[in-house]
């Protein structure tokens, strides 16, 4: 019988600047090989010094006229400009852009709740995939064979709601290709490539609460797409813009 | 220690137009008070008989346009028209609607895989939200107080891959509002609304090989998301027109 089982892994301690992440995990769940282990963004923007104070932040024109439509605060749009390639939507109060890594989100990802003191907001990692691979060689360096996925929560157009959603990952095949392969009835499967990496992000955002108290879930019964190889990381997970009909 | 538990049904036959899929479930696995019974949309439109034969459509002057321009077949493009109530791109090859439900996705959520016959396609079920509740009534009528989930892979702008998502569900709450809720240092959490019911679907789905050797999975774990009323449905997922900017 195929199955699947998260657990939250509790008692992580709060992180901070510095903090290696791999071995904090490893002292507190026993890890098997194929377990995929998804770390929430947060704990791992602040483990790299990812945060800023928006007292130190000096707007530009461009983010004071943003801010002033837009109804937010100009040093958080500042933030927000400095971590995107691209602005795609600037109304009714949101501001969509696609941040330096390629991903679309609302803010760039800058996050202002759960971070300790209130003048502070939380950008994502420089670069996830990195992180990932960096957390995953402090894991597997102990011994077991997994895979690592930050995840973070993004909304989606068309439909209410964020869904968590993969940034960064290693050791995990991000995509799972069916294109050529054959249904159940023997027919030919059609444009079906499932996004692997971003159900099991959203998998273990079940059984983690939003106040962040739990940003380490272990995923056991993937097996199957955990790679003994790196892999190519989120980036995979990237539509290129010239394949996009929503910009 | 919160935990989540996703077990695939093995076992399922094919299923015909007027199967009951919830006695069709209860044979064959033992299902526990606030359990969701996650259900692939194409064995619910089987159950329906909401497949349709190209050869019996009668494509119109729009179809037939339409599908000289993509390179689809017009009798399929008629069929996309028919269960739409816009069409939002047509362009590439590729046709995004809004379906009369109002979901947005490619080919309103027609599917020409998985389906014994070669000449027939399955449209989605008429609504979603009545299938789960009769589904629902069909389980619950033999004791467990469950929660039934009825799921679908859509593509997504921006990322690659497609990610199961909810089109109809019974006795879930389909979104968990934390707003107003304070994070683990007491700051107001912003707009974030989590799509249980979409992370639930996803969830599912890496447990289930797109051969569709496994159609329905049960998410055991997750009784907090469990309702005793059928509630909104997933009718309460989608985003209305006015409040998107990518349309």
């Amino acid at each position: 019988m195929s199955s699947l089982t998260a657990i939250g892994v509790e008692g992580l301690p709060e992180v901070e600047a510095g903090a290696s992440l791999g071995q904090l995990i490893v002292e507190r769940i026993e890890l098997e090989d194929g377990d995929i282990v998804v770390i929430s963004q947060k704990v791992v923007s602040k483990a790299e010094g990812q945060t800023r104070r928006l007292s130190s932040v000096i707007p530009g024109a461009e983010a004071r006229k943003l801010a002033a439509v837009l109804g937010k605060e100009p040093a958080l749009v500042e933030l927000i400009l400095e971590e995107s390639s691209e602005v795609l939507r600037a109304e009714r109060g949101v501001l969509i852009t696609e941040t330096h890594h390629g991903f679309v989100c609302a803010n760039a990802g800058i996050d202002t709740s759960n971070v300790p003191e209130n003048d502070t907001v939380c950008l994502l990692p420089e670069d996830p995939d990195a992180s990932a691979r960096r957390i995953r060689d402090e894991i597997v360096g102990q011994g077991p064979d997994i895979g690592v996925v930050i995840s973070d929560s993004f909304g989606r157009p068309w439909r209410l709601g964020q869904a968590e959603v993969t940034i960064g990952c290693a050791g995990i095949q991000p995509l799972d290709d069916w294109r050529g392969r054959r249904d159940a009835h023997g027919r030919e499967l059609e444009a079906t490539v499932i996004a692997v990496a971003d159900e099991a992000a959203a998998a273990a955002d079940l059984v983690r609460g939003k106040d962040s108290s739990i940003p380490v879930v272990i995923l056991r019964g993937l097996d199957r797409f955990v790679t003994s190889e790196d892999g190519p990381g989120a980036v995979a997970l990237r539509r290129p813009a010239s394949e996009d009909l929503f910009r």
